[in-house]
């Protein structure tokens, strides 16, 4: 499969997304994690389509890894502010999200 | 609802997208179709995320709605080439789609 | 299209829905609203893959149908349950989508 | 992360079902493959909304797994019934995605 590096490294931002967003929900001070919540929900939709178009030879697909990339930065940046298990793990997979982008566009 | 205008575009774009990948399978001609069915695909997705990130206050967008315009119009394009009622249908929801992109953006 | 009366329930429900989840997170009282953030959420996925799902001649569909009716059905009780705008907004589509469901396997 | 066996097949059946219903476009004999190209992104769809519905602690989940069970399993056998490949991969994806859903219902 060809860009199988970086849909790998989406597949696990987004699962670690789609957790962390939930796993919030229970935390006991929720209202903190509202901008935690919100950017896991974008950045897990975002490289969603992001693995579908790139399982495709469609080819205009730079300027959407660029946004992926930033998105994954800013949810990189959202969950590791806190200190929840969820959020640090989600925060790693969003940075090694970040970079598998920035290694694809090299 | 913010954004309305950009979102009910968006949903009318994805529903002719899905439906005339769907119907394109079932032509004569398949071989002919195989860029409309591919980028169909792409911009039902594309259209779905930038659906979804729209509905939330997350306000980095402008790109994306950038990004989802211009597979709006490759699909128009595309779409637009061949005499199938699916794909003119497909094509007129993808301009206006990409229409209501750019009066986002404006 | 096939089916358009439910798929046009379905992406109102899904816009529905989506704006809900991320309007709850601004409530005051966020903890009162996470069962409805999560419903929202789920209710939005499985109604967006069911129209996709429509959109194509794949016949086994009943039993996703089903599914939706039901998760449409919690999501407009827990909807339904509070008062912001956004809720009995919600809870009406939701109820207006699982209907559309009931008479598509009528 | 709870239910983390599922979601890792899930994640993998996708891949490959977004991967072989594009690459399907792309052989010699594209009519040959329609149903192929359908029920891989049935599946895809189908995969992608249950491991997001998984990643939360939403409750009514078995019927959904059910579904997802039986749309793997005849995209196993859709895909298996062809050479290539990707189709042959695709299969033995979906085929392990539905037991994963076995062992989880169990």
């Amino acid at each position: 499969m060809r860009n199988s590096e970086l849909i790998s490294a989406l597949g696990n931002c987004i699962n670690h997304c789609n957790y962390c967003a939930d796993a919030c929900l229970e935390e006991e001070n929720v209202k903190m994690m509202v901008n935690c919540i919100r950017t896991d929900r974008v950045c897990a939709e975002v490289c969603s389509t992001l693995a579908q178009v790139l399982a495709t030879k469609f080819e205009d697909v730079d300027d959407l890894v660029r946004y992926c990339q930033k998105v994954c930065n800013a949810c990189a940046d959202e969950c590791g502010g806190h200190d929840h298990k969820h959020c640090q793990d989600c925060a790693e997979a969003c940075r090694k999200c970040a970079e598998a982008c920035e290694a694809y566009l090299a």
